[in-house]
């Protein structure tokens, strides 16, 4: 009988989360073992929507380690507690096509169901292993050093500032620029944005982090102030600053949705901000939000990033191989002053529906000693350029798993 | 007596404009020609803010190409009509500095600037030559087949939003995404953003151009009608979409501010048409402004973008040296496949103040035939990657030239 593998991507997508793809697809191959991709998470494997990936050459899966999001599609599917009817179903399609061993790459959310699939496994015993693998540009996973995405979105986050600064240089009247930064409740991503003043340049002048109340009359003041010393101003927000009562800034102003996990969907704190500062100070005032640019721009993602995602992924079928179930891959860090880091997994409750913040400590960031620890934590991620393949055009060339299984 | 030049920078940043200031340097270099640059254009020439460029290092100038934005500053300083007070002052401080050749690079009102100096120094006779090279990344200046950053502002757009279509594709659930890209009044950076579609994609699924009058009937309708066949559908709309009426779409919610050459300050068709949608279709929906990386994002320059810029530089010195004076430096295009273009020159009033649009053929957005022909005039500029500079931190590296004149 066959050992059959299956993937599924799920939650957000990022240009690092089909690195890890590629990853367990080359082990499944180098073990003779076919694997299947089921499209749109948890919705494409009840809908038994599956292809064979085994088949894919050499070649397209380093273009796939290349395509920025999720080749395999996503859902924002959440399993119910103790819904035996939902996970029988999916037990019986795992036996259906004998299905060994599965792989759920995911955040925190897709954890939840990675530890939900894996506990009902071991309770009805079917012998089939479950295993997280993670992704997420929030870099907000407990118990792992960071996150694979995260190293490809600061790299383009930096950058982009970087050219930003420069572009905000040329007038000599007063101006103020809000750039708006994803990170619901974790200010990693807001802290890469500050990167270009913890490495020795004097912008951005103001960093806001969700993990810090905001106050509207602080946040005027100190632009006053600061206009003493500069006519040029450009300040780095969270999407997810909240006041001093934990309620979204702004949040007047936007939809008011949620998602099914009950996230609000956010948009709109730095256009907010704007007329806060047009209303009160008066003076030239733009608002940039660095939107899905930050999850999907892999044309100038960290090779870092995509190295260890893609070794995450490869290494995700060792450790299934060896029996392991109802655990997540990790990352730990050996040095950063030269970079090593391991793979390794633990238990999926350790990751699974839990929040990694900014540590307390790294809240003091204008202290030179906190922005050399961010430094040091952040850089290496972001270290070297990707192999770059062109199409005809000569634009970044992918690989796109056909969405029909015949 | 020397016979020393004066180069400035004017109006909106670009990733070339510095490539012709570098090609303008190393011209004078070879000529032996002292050379000046005025910091934030004409306010700097009144403020005498100077600095000696000649000493840059080769190595410098090459770094300087690849440095987005405006080493020397920028204004939106206007001359006023016959304002002979002010071109007399300008007429004595470049006979104090030796300034025997003036460039400034700018688009269609910098323009004006060149046209209103060059012939008050004819009227005055005082022999300065006076030349115009043009940059923009709006590609709206009359007479040359292209303007200097157009073809990095494309190589930025579509790359992006070949992300952004991947981005897009992975959740099943009906979406609308509302992309919002630069151009007031004229549409050349949108037909760059429909480029995916033109070269054989089936994205993004409309285009709006400032030339065309937008309907938010018609708008709401084709959205109604595309859902039959997709669940995603990624719209691309102009800064400057205007009524039947001529007004701006969303004007009501804009700040109304006007800049010194009359423009209205835009920001947020996009937001208007997200809110548009919203309350008429009620599905999920997004607005992305690509906004200042539209003309800041150096990194994915594009090489022929680059090249061209440097070399309309360079050569606008030789033809100041032929003694000639009020023009402005343009493009001829020779072939686009093989592409081959010439540098040559205009007399300024055939590019001051005018606005070159989309021409009424090319409207025809949705025809094959005119898709391959703007594929024809677009492409070529895109091609090439440049040479990459990094930092001991391995983000790009640019140089700055100090602001202070001592």
């Amino acid at each position: 009988m066959e050992n059959n593998i299956l993937v599924a991507q799920s939650g957000g997508p990022s240009c690092a989360i089909n690195a890890s793809l590629a990853g367990v697809i080359k082990n499944a191959k180098k073990h003779n073992l076919n694997i299947y991709g089921a499209f749109n998470g948890i919705e494409g494997i009840l809908n038994e929507n599956f292809i064979k990936l085994s088949d894919i050459s050499e070649e397209d899966l380093n273009l796939l380690i290349h395509t920025p999001a999720m080749a395999l599609g996503s859902c924002r599917y959440k399993l119910k507690e103790n819904d035996t009817k939902i996970l029988d179903k999916i037990s019986n399609i795992f036996i259906k096509y004998n299905i060994k061993y599965f792989f759920y790459i995911g955040g925190n959310d897709s954890m939840d169901t990675v530890k939900k699939i894996s506990s009902y496994f071991k309770q009805i015993n079917n012998n089939i292993k479950v295993i997280g693998i993670p992704k997420t540009i929030d870099n907000d996973l407990m118990n792992t050093d960071h996150t694979p995405g995260f190293g490809s979105a600061c790299r383009y986050i930096i950058t982009t500032i970087n050219e930003l600064i420069r572009d905000l240089d040329i007038y000599s009247i007063p101006s103020i620029t809000i750039i708006e930064i994803m990170g619901r409740n974790a200010g990693w991503l807001t802290l890469a944005a500050g990167m270009p003043l913890f490495l020795g340049q004097n912008k951005p002048d103001f960093i806001y982090l969700p993990e810090v109340p905001f106050s509207n009359k602080l946040f005027i003041d100190s632009i006053n102030e600061r206009f003493k010393e500069t006519n040029n101003i450009i300040i780095v927000v969270s999407e997810g600053l909240k006041n001093y009562d934990g309620e979204y800034i702004g949040q007047d102003s936007k939809s008011g949705q949620k998602d099914n996990f009950g996230h609000i969907y956010l948009s709109g704190v730095s256009k907010y901000l704007e007329h806060l500062v047009r209303s009160t100070i008066g003076c030239k005032v733009r608002s940039i939000e660095l939107n899905l640019m930050q999850r999907c721009s892999a044309h100038i993602a960290s090779k870092t990033d995509l190295d260890e995602a893609e070794k995450i992924g490869f290494e995700a079928l060792n450790v299934a191989l060896e029996n392991h179930t109802g655990v997540t891959m990790i990352y730990e860090r050996i040095s950063s002053n030269p970079y090593k880091s391991n793979i390794s997994f633990t238990d999926v409750s350790n990751v699974a529906n839990l929040e990694k913040k900014v540590p307390d400590k790294w809240l003091d960031i204008y202290n030179k000693n906190i922005q050399k620890e961010i430094v040091d934590y952040i850089l290496p991620l972001t270290k070297g350029i990707p192999d770059t393949f062109l199409d005809d055009n000569g634009f970044n060339k992918y690989f796109i798993i056909k969405k029909s299984c015949d």
